[in-house]
């Protein structure tokens, strides 16, 4: 019988600070922030950081901005979008089952873009969670599968979303299930969970194969459901491994049950996120090889959405072994035990763990018993229940910005945007943050405050318009109703889904 | 020499739950909310509220809302304009000389429309004022006189913006000064402070009357700048009653600072706010009374503007002695002595203090130092020191509507849509809340929590989409650009004022 842990997890204190805004600089950015005032003072004829803009062709500069602020990035009229260059090349080792070790460092420029993508794939489930409370249609996506790229600005990828993806949970992870205060409400039980979407024609032929994606929703702020988190393994059922008992591969029970919870009793979660996704997947698998086609899958997902995605990829890669499964997660906490982190190397699936430094959450659960503890494997004995990460880092830290604060912001440290900022200035573990980023820098304070004030990008600006209200015909405001196509309907879901459009 | 008092002020500490929203009905309200939900769960063959809501012809009504609040207001569909009279015949009553205390109790449904109207426009010097640190007009207005009233929907009240009033200040009530975070602003020293309107031809013919309006801004926030006031008096300079030195009336240094202060080396207060607003008024009263029109003045203000009102009509009275000078007030501290108090009796102000039995502030500055102290005279001798409020009072309580909260919150009690949403429903002081109000309820959430939940209103739903970012030509969020014409500047604010378009 295998031992259960129960890892120590710390209670960590939300900094409040990180949203408030100061008169006066930061006492470390003294020097940069006093400069272009002591230039006026003095009647300085030339303008260090207008020349220094001017010599890089960035338009117009502004005075107040530190000079090492002054890369493309920090200007407003150099286009977001970095190349799309054809990389089927390289398809294998960015889409196959080849290694991407040799990509990482310094990190390949298409393997950037590619984190970058599938990144911006898994922050879409935030982007257009309906959080609020007053809404009837609280906890799911403000707009249908078809409409859900285009309004958020990814159709340039060139993916159609071809199913949603729900989830329940008999577990308390606290506050991970928004509910509406409506008494009747589309869903009491499920949230809208995720997507599985998949590569049109064309970015297909750029990328080398017909790309599946998975990508998780997580959680916004580490303090909703980290306080609490048991870090109670679980045994993973694994058909496949019944001969072996002993390397049971076990799981953390929370993610778990998200993951497969069921209940006949519900609307949207009569099947379980994991029996909701893994037969889109193989439907989408099967289609496209009756047509010849290299299929791949890559799932992705931030915070809790990266432990729903190594799950959903040790699912995949056992229900169809000759798929190449890759997974991209960021700011991920740990999973399972050594047991799982085996199964998942034997299947052939490719993990990059993205990780921020200065991120607690990837240090959970298991800050004490982890894979650290492999040094003392002689003294410890069994080692099965101590929970460890899986597959490659890509370490970022948040120091290597010039455009963040570095004060202490544990949301700051663990968003999502924080994290594709880092990534998008990547360049190696040496180098500093790469000055032809191209990135919009105003996403990093989407949701959180890390951009430094001279940046004059408010805290937490992703926000509609009067909370979402409207003023109706008779003057008074009110929640608007829905798009007709914008309503969650069980009935439009679990119908056979429909391939995009554009394929 | 006449001594200066210090009065106590207690630290206020806000109330931080105010906006947060629980699943669960608060406790008090168990019955009412629970009651929709045993509707359903026993079979009722009779929905009540929705009977209730048909008999009283207001729509469709939604069934987790307790019957009490299904009054007009309740609704979606009843216009929130109450009905516009010729209340000529009230003239000397209400817009004149003539006392309001007959109209108080009950409150004269005529009167309660015109202190609504006043309260909306002491309103919109908070909804439009930019508060934004990062935008480089932080601390003026949005919109450009022109366009206020159309941009805030009051241009149905019949007036018109003929001069903004822009003030600034030498003394520490902190934070009352909003500044951007920009080097170059602009203005450094110098916030909106309100501003002059008159009414138009169709609205002085229904009042009676060619009625100026000042409306002056305050702080949103009680916190803001009370915890820090000293309630230190100083001479109010009369140069009608250098006559009487033992009678000088004293006021707050704070407030009297505010209205005061001018500086050749700043662009918009060269001239204080006193002087900017007496030479407006005087110009307008010329203008009028040239054309043989009565003309009365009405000062209104919320908080610190309430105060700024009372040291405004002071000085109106005593410039242009024969004009009808009212005060509505909202949320006002005491501002003066007892011999201000009296001055203001003497040059025939009409004074009336809209106050929430709740609020704090109206108990400040003065708490233990206040008018209360007159039994005593005998044994305090001197009372010349002691701070006194002055005029009428509305007396309003939260507890009167069904549709507040009745938890403690100190921001939601001061709030000045707390005060209109009251005045609304208010009868008398035996009465409960009016069913046949109208004013949307929604508008008590703009900036604060109060409404119950039931409401399905969001906390401080009045916000800008991304707080005001706008996504340029290339794909980058950035602070827009003015629109040219509601970008601030001393000249043309400076130059004589034409009169409204429709005058």
């Amino acid at each position: 019988m295998a031992l259960t842990a129960i890892s120590t997890v710390h209670h960590l204190p939300l900094s409040s600070d990180s949203t408030k805004i100061s008169l006066r600089p930061r006492s470390n950015h003294q020097t940069t922030t006093d400069a272009p005032a002591n230039h006026r003072r003095h009647g300085f004829a030339i303008n260090i950081p207008n020349t220094i803009s001017n010599l890089l062709h960035i338009g117009t500069a502004r005075p107040s901005i530190p000079e090492e602020l002054f890369t493309n990035s920090g200007d407003r009229k150099t286009p977001t979008i970095s190349p799309k260059e054809n990389i089927s090349s390289l398809r294998d080792a960015i889409h196959g089952r080849a290694d991407w070790s040799n990509l990482l460092d310094p990190l390949h420029p298409w393997l950037r873009r590619e984190i970058v993508k599938y990144g911006e794939f898994a922050q879409a489930t935030y982007d257009a969670f309906d959080f609020n409370p007053f809404s009837e249609f609280c906890g799911s996506s403000l707009y249908s599968r078809r409409r859900l790229f285009k309004k958020l600005g990814l159709s340039k990828n060139g993916y159609g979303v071809t199913k949603y993806i729900h989830a329940m949970s008999n577990v308390e992870l606290p506050r991970w299930l928004e509910r509406s205060l409506h008494a009747d409400t589309w869903s009491k039980d499920s949230n809208w969970m995720g997507y599985v979407a998949v590569s049109d024609d064309e970015e297909s032929r750029r990328i080398g194969c017909r790309d599946i994606v998975v990508a998780w929703r997580g959680t916004v702020s580490p303090a909703e459901w980290l306080e609490d988190l048991q870090g109670k393994l679980e045994p993973l059922r694994d058909d496949d491994d019944d001969d072996d008992d002993d390397d049971d591969a076990k799981v953390e029970h929370g993610f778990l049950s998200i993951y497969t919870s069921k209940s006949e009793a519900t609307r949207y979660n009569k099947s379980s996120a994991s029996e909701q996704v893994m037969e889109e997947i193989k439907r989408l698998v099967a289609y496209y090889r009756e047509r010849g086609e290299e299929v791949s899958l890559t799932v992705t997902g931030h915070s809790l959405g990266g432990a729903l995605a190594l799950l959903n990829a040790h699912e995949a890669a056992t229900s169809i072994s000759d798929l190449p499964v890759n997974v991209i997660s960021f700011g991920a906490p740990r999973v399972g035990n050594d047991a799982f982190g085996d199964q998942l190397l034997e299947k052939g699936v490719k993990v990059l763990r993205v990780v921020v430094k200065q991120d607690m959450v990837p240090k959970l659960p298991g800050v004490l018993l982890n894979e650290g503890l492999k040094r003392f494997e002689a003294v410890t004995g069994e080692i099965e229940w101590v929970y460890t990460h899986v597959g490659l880092e890509l370490c970022l830290d948040v120091k290597q910005s010039p455009y963040l604060k570095h004060g202490f912001d544990l949301s700051g440290f663990h968003s999502l945007e924080t994290y594709l900022h880092l990534v998008d200035g990547y360049l190696s573990k040496q180098d500093g943050y790469r000055r032809s980023a191209r990135r919009d820098i105003a996403l990093v304070n989407k949701f959180g405050g890390m951009l430094r004030n001279e940046l004059r990008i408010p805290a937490g600006w992703y926000q509609m318009a009067n909370k979402g209200m409207v003023r109706n015909a008779y003057g008074r405001w009110v929640q608007p109703e829905r798009e007709p196509e914008d309503i969650p309907s069980p009935y439009r879901d679990c119908r056979p889904v429909v391939l995009p459009e554009s394929l």
